[in-house]
């Protein structure tokens, strides 16, 4: 589908859909969609990521069709559009994992969807959909925390838990974290993704052997669902966020990164954006170009086919 | 036509339209039209304006159907839509000119159309498109400034200078002027618009005799055009803004002063928005809620025939 | 119980308890204790009150033990404390609801609540514990909305419906709404509200005939319970919230209107504080200064018999 | 001498001074100065103001030559500048009065000086200094607090003890206090500040009395300073102040009583602007506007004569 | 000239010129001046950059004498003084040209200019400016973009078409960029530009091959001049800006790349300074720094001479 | 001592301590103590870090129990605990030395403390107080800035003159200080620090040369006190100080650094937070992580013993 043009139509006008691209529900050809779920109970500390995709919409608008550094024009070749948002229910966690998984099956068996979160719990709603539509999925996991927690005050649904209930729930074939730093609750917390097969990369590692984990991710054989949390970056480039860990990647690190997946990817989303702690739209302009530098690797892996 | 219900989708889902009603360019059945100037080059201090009609879309998704003070159901008793932008020509402000007349005029031949600028420049190229439409039409002015300077820098066209090229033009009938209070250049500015017969209130008079003010602005014959600028309120409620003016009207006494006008409307804007300035979206939320009412005015009217 | 006082000890050092009053639990002798419930699932737009107590106590810092409108020195008198926070349970509306009757049935049984919300779902919760302690209460309720809507999303339990809900539930004695002004979704929705025989009066009533108001108020027989809406007030005056409505009250008007207050009240909430969405601590200052009425209104009450 | 004129060069062009007014130190023929004095180390909270002169310079750009309700052209009837600022000295209080006693004791021989704070302590020795040249003056003080407290941590010197200071030392005749609101730290405060023979104004009765206390206010006999205290007005207004008190005046009734005033004035003080809290200049504005206003009563007061 | 010692005068005291130099127009023995292009119509995102020129000033107020990098005191070894800003015409791009290349000749003809935008576009009139004073000049361009773009909305002058003008006009030499990443509209733009001659260097070839670069740029034989735009910096780094482009160099990267220029430069330009989007001066200080290490290779290579 | 864990009690909820640790001035059996020094009139521009300890405790809330890092967990270990603040006296710099030498004497002969500034005059009366409980102590000083100059506007004590003060009274051993990169008002300021055999490392070096510097800062013998200006690290990650330098170290880099000491420490400081000008408490974030990973190496090294 066909962006409007900033050289016509200049940037700050009219309607903000991603990048400027078609808003529509109808998949057929679509080969990637943008794909809205805003929804901020899952959060443990800051709320704000119910405003995340309306903010990375308005982040989006300087991006430009022609991706030098892929040498790709994804829009185009993916014939990209925008589905708009998960109806949510606020308050309600569980009905709204039920309305996620509902919508996101519906996307994922017809086209990638490249979703704009919302908190990191939407990640389980969407890997159970995952789940029915491709079977058991790889995981490519770039945050600052290990999401791994058994739960918070008693309950197994947050932002911090999702991992381990789609480890429990056998969602998941092999994962693989990336970027980690921040500080647990105890030795355990390691030990117990450890002892479950969950391979990760400290924020210090991801910085000196970045090449070494690019292989190791590349390396996936079978489907794969990638999910990056924003808060894998410093606060200083992604200060919109609502559990920032200081001492993280920088803005150009983490495009680097994402610009060299060669994955089987059938998904991706950018979570935990918070618009109301972000300094004049920083942390969605990022979360656009990191969705963008995504359907630019796909659009380079199926030119390549 | 239908806005999307919150209680349906959450405010904070889907694209953001003008109280999220449908966006189209259809306009036949549509009796008023939210219509989309993003510009600023029109601005003698702070720019920002080309980014009111974005933000004002934002601040209206609080608004609700019906409207208990006019006991009327605006967008659906008008059948009401979202136009869309006009594509505006950055640096070139004649260029633009031609632009907003050409677009407007198709519209005001068409429908009702209620304008979020861009400044106030604006203004001119409306009335010049209203002029086409309509003939001469009267002017209801609710701003801090006159605007009634022959030049800055030695140029015809900016957003202080519009009302007397309006006048010299000869596009006006009667015009009156309510809330002003700026500091001026010389005596002369308010001797040079009363002897081209224009009335004006002062923020003093409009706070002190606004019921007769009210019906002075009821009483004009004919066919009406409304300019608000938002520096008529004080910046503590309009804090997004330009060439803010202090002492002025709260939000209170200008939603009041709208609320009451009854009259044969063609057309009104809300201009100046500025959201770089504004907090928590104040300003675009106070907009939206003055064109909201604008529309209600018109719908009462209509109804009442 | 005795404030830190800051000409010993600076406003800004020394941790932030509520008008830096002692952190207890123990309520022997305590007529009065600040209590937080930091809470924001029930928001239907913006997020952010969960950070309501946290900071209202940082806005009190300014608060002098002398109030020299009610010529009480209301701490003092009430030996008053603040209590600390309920631990909700975020993403889960009805195990919070289930956790803030616990701790509010405790505290309301020995001591005048003071709450700092948190959205102004917990008026629910707070309401059944008031009705177990003691038995159908008055409400005076200061918003700018009705919150009077049967549902959200097919949700009972939002922000807007908890008034539908403690009428449903047989809680409340008379009801008087102060300041209503928001657009709804239907003419309905006044009807409806009428029918429970809940009084209402809007903005434009409140400014213009706010003795008759305060007269009709404190006119109410037996136990009474006072919740106040930040958004009551203009936003200009307390843009820290979630669902804003222009043309409110000012903070000169809210403050008039609590000092006049002559009531029986077994509590009082100030609830909607969103500090994400303030500026300098403007509206957490606000929300502190009206708890410290409401205390001093209390403390003279008490000081009359 | 004469501004910068914004028709022929842009308001945001050029070196900021106060009102784009020359920049000099000899006042021979000058009878209003801008006067600053960048100073914080006597505030009691939040510190900033050392940024309010400049501050209130780049607020001041939209200031034009022209007052239309005083009918005055008050920087040429004037021939007013600007002097440039104290230079203080950060950490000693009692160096800096020093330092500020002997500069306006300079300035105030010669011309009329319109000072633009630093916190409120500076008015202790712009008081001294007033008194080494005229001999006791009147002082008409606009604040939310006394500043009449004996000391903070002892000390004697800080933003809330100045007056009690000045009027130990002798240094006022009358003294006329308006719209004070503050809560404060005991009865004894009122009360010994009435002993001292100074009359107070409540922010109620200003609002309520405003003819009533003008009257009194211009019936003073003989040379009179006026001290305004931005926090006098409501933070909605003036956001950028150390010490807010809510529900103050509003920007519009501010303007309204200054310019209402008739005195001798020997000076006038706008103190406790804080950049770091404003929004946008917003109360740098008014306090720009506030001295405008002082100004032109002066030039009106002279221009009769 | 001698800058306004801090050790004598606080920082925040006293008028903001560029680094407390004095302002002066009398460029006689002045062999480096500040220069200040207050214009942002040629943006086509977001504009704010007609307060670059303040905002720097206010934000080189922390520059010292010496800078021990460079081991120069180049203020005084330059003899530099600020020479105040261009008077330029809003909404009206060509006739702002037209002044502009009229006073930079005026100034590049006596010494060498350091100038603060304004937007991008002002360095076509700079460079027109140059050609005529000093024939052909090589051009090191500092970017994230190519700005080498025929047209936008069919205007030839906007801040992203003014080096494909100035290739058109034949004003340059040699050009080089540096940093560029930014999206584009094509393959084509890229051949367009290599087909002129001009030499280009992404951000991730700037921070890989640093040194390799440097001298690639310092073996430029002849005049050289220096355009850079700060959005060659990460946002995070330079969040006040109108384009942004995440993945940029570090504030660190951008000052070691300049402190090892060695040119014969006859002037630089720092633009794209947006402060209504900066934090705390961050892009502004940045924006000074640049300049003053601009200006210190300059006083080196004289030194040297 | 034991944290208000946040899987019981969300970190939004309850009294804001350093990490949620009690408060307490009993330090038996306490062997690190948070210490807050509420204080700014030492600062010769932007003022704020009163605010500091108050901002640094918010900052604090996400920290958890484990460091996996260091593999300790520093809070129990050490049986932490947060002390409260020292009442400061604003205005009076040699007062509040007094005090915050009374009280850190107090303090360090019984634990040790971490203290959170308060601008780095600070520095002064703790290393008088670390004197008098240990004798002369090796000094580790993280800064941009030497702090090395004799005096301001003749005054000895401020935030730039601290060193040279300390070292002159003999409370020093040896002294290196790591980051320095801020222009100086000559070459003689450097020259004076090597004559009083203080070793510096720019921020270059710092980069270039971490593991050396590392060496050299843990083969110091003997007690040693460790100063950390935040203004060591980029205002991209630490906007909220003062006087800040661009091009400084990332926090990644910091927390590298304050990861790899291995020193005798007696105490530890992060001054110069400055939370008016930070960015949803992102610089407050990276001082209690600094903290926080101080206490980890004390934890460490106890442990090895």
């Amino acid at each position: 589908m066909r962006q409007i043009d900033a050289r016509e139509s200049p940037r700050f006008a009219q309607i903000s859909t991603f990048a400027r691209l078609p808003l529509t529900q109808d998949l057929s050809d679509v080969k990637a969609a943008f794909f809205g779920i805003p929804f901020d109970d899952g959060t443990t500390y800051r709320t704000g990521p119910r405003f995340g995709p309306s903010s990375i919409r308005q982040g989006s608008r300087l991006l430009r069709k022609y991706n030098p550094f892929a040498d790709v024009e994804p829009f185009e070749q993916l014939n990209a559009c925008d589905w708009g948002d998960v109806n949510t229910v606020p308050g309600y966690i569980e009905d709204t994992f039920t309305v996620i998984k509902r919508d996101m099956k519906s996307v994922a068996s017809k086209t990638i969807p490249f979703t704009a979160g919302g908190d990191h719990s939407i990640a389980l709603p969407i890997l159970r959909a995952m789940n029915e539509v491709h079977g058991k999925v790889n995981l490519v996991h770039l945050d600052s925390h290990y999401d791994f927690w058994d739960n918070y005050w008693g309950k197994k649904y947050t932002h911090g838990t999702w991992l381990r209930r789609a480890r429990e729930e056998g969602l998941l074939n092999e994962v693989i974290q990336v970027g980690i730093r921040a500080s647990i609750y105890g030795k355990e917390d390691i030990e117990d993704s450890k002892k479950l097969g969950i391979i990760y990369y400290t924020t210090n590692t991801t910085k000196s052997e970045t090449d070494s984990i690019i292989r190791h991710v590349n390396s996936l054989k079978g489907k794969t669902y990638v999910s990056l949390d924003i808060d894998v970056v410093d606060p200083a480039f992604a200060p919109g966020t609502g559990t920032p860990e200081v001492g993280g990647l920088s803005s150009f690190e983490i495009m680097d990164l994402v610009r060299k997946f060669d994955l089987n990817v059938v998904g991706m989303e950018v979570v935990e954006v918070s618009p109301p702690y972000d300094l004049s739209e920083l942390t969605s302009m990022l979360a656009a170009n990191l969705l963008y530098e995504g359907m630019s690797t796909l659009a380079k892996r199926m030119e390549r086919k």
